[in-house]
């Protein structure tokens, strides 16, 4: 399977796209507005990987053409992004593409920071407004630390919820969860149930902050 | 210290009450709006422990002479009767009083549970409001499910973020927590900060209803 992260030059993509390269079977597209810097992002998490003994292809792509060519498109933006991102790409989508938003948007006062609800219900929801019919949204991804992913010498054992619609989709997005090492994907239902998995994001980091012995934190259930 | 549980008589009330009865030095009082009831339900709880081994003294009482005689007050009552409750006991309270808000606002639709965030911004801060002054409020004990509580059977490994502005009363509450097996408090910072973890407790539920291998669940962070 193809896996393009438009937006894949940022951190929680960068954080993805290593851990697909080096723990699954598929291939990773690194897509961004400039085709240039994915370009050269991805020669970057290359030359990471190889250093480590694994020997992937990675190519980076504007990304509309790292949307056109995947079969899962994550949208590793910012939650401001999504939608300007979804249009970029719509017409490169089609009913067998899957769409992925990983994205919360926050806001900080001087208590910590808090989950932004959009009107439209969920960040999710932004995105599914923006696809174009009958493609599918999946809300995963939320909930881990760009820090730890990053840090290809940290193990972990967590839980990603997985949301959205359309059951096929979703599970084709549990299963790719899954071969990230350490990760466990849980069905959150729905894409209504999207805000509460989206407001767990800025309470990591309020638990970042006010408790020494924590950092770069994802969450479990049990 | 003296916890009183106002709404002890509820599942959740009834959890944390045999847990601190069974796992810390505290005295445990169950406070009910029905001080019979209060009084029937704290023997049925000195019985489930005296089954146990367990040999404890715990009280009933009518809410405003738990919270009276308690240095801690936990409303462990639904989120609509908060208001009415801390009404119910506000002469009985004073500036060595703390109260400790579990509860959670839910709403439900097709596609599962969802958090129905109160216009104040939390539970918890309705029960700031509710307060009298300079009487602390903290949110604790959100996502603890009551079944796991309550089945003294079950050991668990889970986490409880605590949120407040005061301090000294938010590290007495953390240290309240901690005393009971497998429970770790975690400073979740500010009361501006629980909406957020309120918001876990409709996510937990849902998390039930679409994975089998899933039931009263709790929440950890790492």
């Amino acid at each position: 399977m193809r896996i393009a992260l438009c937006g894949g030059t940022g951190d929680i993509g960068e954080g993805l796209a290593l851990r697909w390269a080096r723990d699954s079977p598929h291939e990773v597209l690194i897509g961004s507005r400039d085709p240039e810097r994915a370009r050269k992002r991805a020669a970057d998490y290359e030359e990471v990987l190889g250093g480590r003994g694994v020997e992937v292809s990675i190519n980076g792509f504007a990304n509309e053409m790292a949307a056109d060519r995947a079969d899962v498109v994550v949208l590793s933006v910012p939650a401001y992004h999504l939608a300007d991102t979804v249009e970029s790409i719509a017409d490169r989508l089609d009913s067998d593409s899957i769409l992925v938003s990983p994205a919360v948007g926050m806001k900080r006062d001087e208590s910590g920071f808090h989950y932004n609800r959009p009107g439209s219900g969920s960040v999710a929801q932004l995105a599914v407004n923006a696809a174009p019919d009958g493609v599918p949204v999946i809300g995963a991804f939320h909930n881990l630390a760009a820090g730890m992913l990053t840090n290809l010498d940290a193990g972990f054992e967590l839980d990603t919820v997985v949301v959205g619609d359309d059951a096929e989709a979703k599970e084709t997005v549990m299963t790719l969860a899954a071969t990230i090492d350490g990760l466990r994907a849980l069905d959150g239902g729905g894409i209504d149930n999207a805000a509460e998995v989206e407001g767990i994001t800025p309470l990591l980091i309020n638990l970042a902050m006010n408790n020494e012995e924590l950092h770069d934190l994802g969450v479990t259930f049990r």
